[in-house]
């Protein structure tokens, strides 16, 4: 799925909802555990109860690889059974050296055809070109995360060592503090366009999406944190929203387990319908 | 596997080699490609080959991902195929939220019991903790990598915010410049032991290694980047060999396509000989 279709169907939709599949067996209700295809027939049930709500699905790829070769089945037919009009996400965060990064690319667009894969920064521009490479795919880089570890490293100051500085002086301005996250979305912009590049802003940060909208106008950012990590849809709406709408917001936990009962479907409905009608508000 | 095991094994076999099984089935001997489980008849051989000159072996993940449900089934028979004399390493580069990474650990050390897993450190300490709190079991985060894309953001310079300085003020030294990887690694270095956390640290930078074994003296590293990517052996373990030995130096390419045609086996064994032999003048 390209851009302009992405928009297209949030234009229909009036909701920029992700669902989060971060699928636990310990989670799901007590009546499908016992199933011998426990997370595909959880995953089914949640896409259909939600798909009039949402416009992307987000693969937390974690989940299934701890289960082994039953999870990875269990991804694939998970992923098949999307329908083609929303946008698939594996969160997988790999990256590295261009070799390797490159199978990883084949994995996430080849072997399992999702949209997007998240993918992460530390070793630099030759660990995710290779994503990029793919037309029509999306590499969705880590900015700022959402988690409280995000202080450790994302928010220290850089800047260019001295024999460094001609290398791009225009990143850095005079005078200003730059955050580590601000350096790299900025940096990393330059390596793809808005049409093949997204970047992962949590939402618990939402008051620092103002400043990352000056410095990545165009780029739709992947905001995950809303609900269960405590993340306020209003703030991201205020501060995240561009003219294409620019965003997906992901809900994992609270939709996917707003009950844990029988009544799971009916509960996913309601929670992704809720977000839907507050993000049309916003639209 | 635990560090004293560990240790003792690089004394017996007086090498501190790790075979990287960065398994690609385009470039296997072409009698071998058409068997119906080439990527395990492949490692087999490559194992039975160098087992007697390394200690530890690398599995790549992105390689056997790339391949689906089938890639996955020869990670896990590899894995198995190791003998238990050998260290095993999942070079996996995960990382993520804490209940994410909770999964990923779970799925490197209980799932598939690797000794070993690789960790990006971009998202902060609770998305390494829960690799750390596995017994015997190793994280082996990012440093400083081997590609050229380290450049890019690990050798930016860093400090805290204004505000931020009460926090940790130690580990940034007055009138001293400090790179975002070196202060990753000490502030890391404080998450766990060297009993459970090792670091990558590229060859192709083995004179930084002086400096880092200054942050780090005790710790393990997982050195990439012998052979195929160009660094020295004699530079690193120059500069990187500490009391207990301390490195894991990995050779993949330049020792497992060391021949493409039906001499590979004995070609290996050649490869990862003169490695043990070079290395046994180190020790």
């Amino acid at each position: 799925m390209n851009r302009i279709q992405l928009i297209g169907q949030i234009q229909q939709q009036k909701s920029f909802l992700c669902v989060g599949l971060d699928t636990d067996l310990a989670k799901i209700p007590k009546h499908l555990q016992q199933q011998p295809n426990a997370i595909f027939a959880f995953n089914k049930a949640i896409i259909d109860a939600t798909k009039d709500y949402c416009v992307a699905y987000k693969i937390n790829t974690a989940f299934y690889e701890s289960l082994g070769l039953k999870g990875w089945e269990a991804m694939e037919q998970t992923l098949h059974y999307i329908p083609n009009t929303h946008f698939t996400i594996a969160d997988a965060k790999r990256g590295d050296i261009g070799n390797t990064s490159a199978q990883y690319a084949k994995t996430f667009f080849e072997t399992l055809p999702f949209d997007a894969v998240t993918v992460a920064p530390y070793m630099g521009e030759d660990s995710v070109r290779p994503f990029l490479e793919y037309p029509d795919k999306f590499t969705i880089v880590l900015g700022l995360t959402s988690n409280a570890g995000a202080n450790d490293f994302q928010k220290l100051v850089v800047r260019h060592a001295q024999d460094d500085l001609s290398l791009v002086p225009s990143i850095i301005e005079p005078n200003r503090e730059t955050y580590l996250y601000e350096y790299l979305l900025k940096k990393i912009a330059g390596w793809g366009t808005p049409d093949n590049l997204m970047f992962v802003v949590g939402a618990t940060k939402a008051r620092d999406l103002a400043a990352i909208r000056d410095i990545i106008p165009n780029n739709f950012l992947l905001v995950p944190g809303v609900g269960a990590q405590g993340g306020s849809l209003e703030e991201v709406a205020k501060y995240g929203l561009n003219k294409d709408c620019g965003l997906l917001v992901n809900a994992s936990r609270a939709v996917i387990y707003a009950s844990q009962g029988e009544d799971f479907e009916a509960a996913a409905t309601k929670a992704s319908q809720e977000y839907a009608l507050e993000m049309a508000g916003y639209l």
